[in-house]
């Protein structure tokens, strides 16, 4: 039996949806229908959703579950009037912050995925722009204004990590790959030398680099599995050498890629000041 | 006086970060202290956090506020034992999601974050790689492959909004400006003309528009206020005589594009399936 499930917000909706989910998860064994509402900042838009909950329990033939971020108290009550489990995932926790700091809340929208502050958005923007100009190792010049270099084999996570970085936190990163003409100097290429403090290499188990390596260039000397672990075990040397971090990506996504690197650098402190 | 806020999570604190961040914007009057501990997903790891939190609390004069998204229920029974107001984002809803569906949770770990479904993830990084050799109008040949292809002048924010897209849902964003050479035909480039029904227009006002490229190239031609007027002029004619949809990003967060985008064009209906 399959039950649907709502995520509504004053605006994107990607906090309901992000907590919702990760709650969803739970139930393994649930069936879940999803639907995202954003932007409903309006009485309107509220009893227009609250008509369609409605009529979603009386086809499911059971009520639905609404996720809400809603911070607009009268949009929040026309909501809650639906036929629905209603679990928000803001004003209980405003209430009790309200009591712990003696003080009383702005109830203004969220702004935790709007322009908010206007110049943290434009160093995002900026961080977005100088990453995609800095991938690859292009443009090694301008590394003075690289918080962070990216280095390690091909496919090893470093862009779309450099892009994660850049979006979310602001961070100018940079990346630099590792390739079979670097290694019989046995040392790091010439670009990155003064810039070794900046260095965070990424590794990965052979098996699974020639697992990627194969989607892209299938059958290729280049993700065969002999050759993953040549360029692995040398990059791994070079970098140890250098005294350079190194962080196994193999079972690790992008975004626990990124917070890893953000508190074995220290980074982290800049970015929450 | 400054409260010492904790975003305590198993895994990578992310959606803890979220939605705590959009609770203490609720307080713009308060001044906090933010320290994110990630992948607390030990007792040890959980004892040396109380730890901290209590000396916190100590040096404060004042507790501080804890905002968690741990599953574990032992690491998190050590947690709330801390001298902290302890607001969990995710037991108090998984009970009540219990009740309601009459099923018991797998207190598992969080898996918004994480590489989750492995099909998934890989989706999401091919999206990541199509969009980066699909950026500014190169590769139009592949616009077969692409789910969407935003078009409109430079600097409307058609490249983060493409990487935002396919780095978070997996979706095929390419993107193509267009510049004052296609405006004399009066038709949209010979490559966009396939792929109509691809195409979604991004706008802005001219003012923004002069001051973001006046950032990029003070005092040049391309920044003028002058010149931003006629090539959003020109460009919007275009999409309107092409019937491609034209949204506004003037006030508008990466974000804010994306999911707007998303549900415009229909394709949030595919994010979720």
């Amino acid at each position: 039996m399959q039950r649907t499930v709502f995520f509504v917000s004053d605006r994107t909706g990607i906090t309901a949806e992000l907590l919702g989910k990760t709650l969803l998860t739970q139930f393994p064994n649930a069936e879940f229908r999803r639907r995202t509402v954003p932007f409903v900042d309006t009485l309107d838009k509220a009893r227009a959703i609250v008509a369609e909950i409605n009529e979603t329990a009386r086809q499911d033939g059971q009520r639905p579950i609404v996720f809400s971020t809603l911070i607009n108290d009268d949009v929040r009550t026309v909501v809650t009037s639906a036929n629905a489990l209603f679990l928000d995932f803001l004003a209980d926790f405003i209430g009790r912050l309200e009591s712990e700091l003696g003080l009383v809340s702005s109830h203004a929208l969220g702004l935790s995925h709007g322009m908010g502050d206007e110049l943290a958005y434009q160093k995002r923007m900026d961080a977005v722009n100088y990453t995609l100009s800095h991938d690859d190792g292009v443009n090694t010049a301008n590394y003075d204004r690289a918080e962070v270099i990216l280095t390690g084999v091909s496919r090893t996570g470093k862009t779309p990590t450099c892009l994660y970085l850049a979006m979310q936190y602001g961070i100018h990163a940079a990346n630099y790959p590792l390739t079979p003409d670097d290694f019989p100097d046995r040392m790091l290429p010439k670009p990155l030398l003064p810039h070794r403090a900046k260095l965070f290499g990424l590794t990965i188990q052979a098996e699974r680099l020639a697992k990627i390596r194969h989607e892209r260039k299938p059958g290729s000397r280049y993700a065969s599995l002999d050759n993953c672990r040549n360029e692995l075990r040398a990059a791994e040397t070079l970098m140890r050498q250098a005294q350079v971090p190194i962080l196994d990506t193999t079972i690790m996504s992008v975004e626990e890629i990124a917070i890893s690197i953000l508190h074995a650098t220290g980074l982290i402190q800049r970015v929450k000041s």
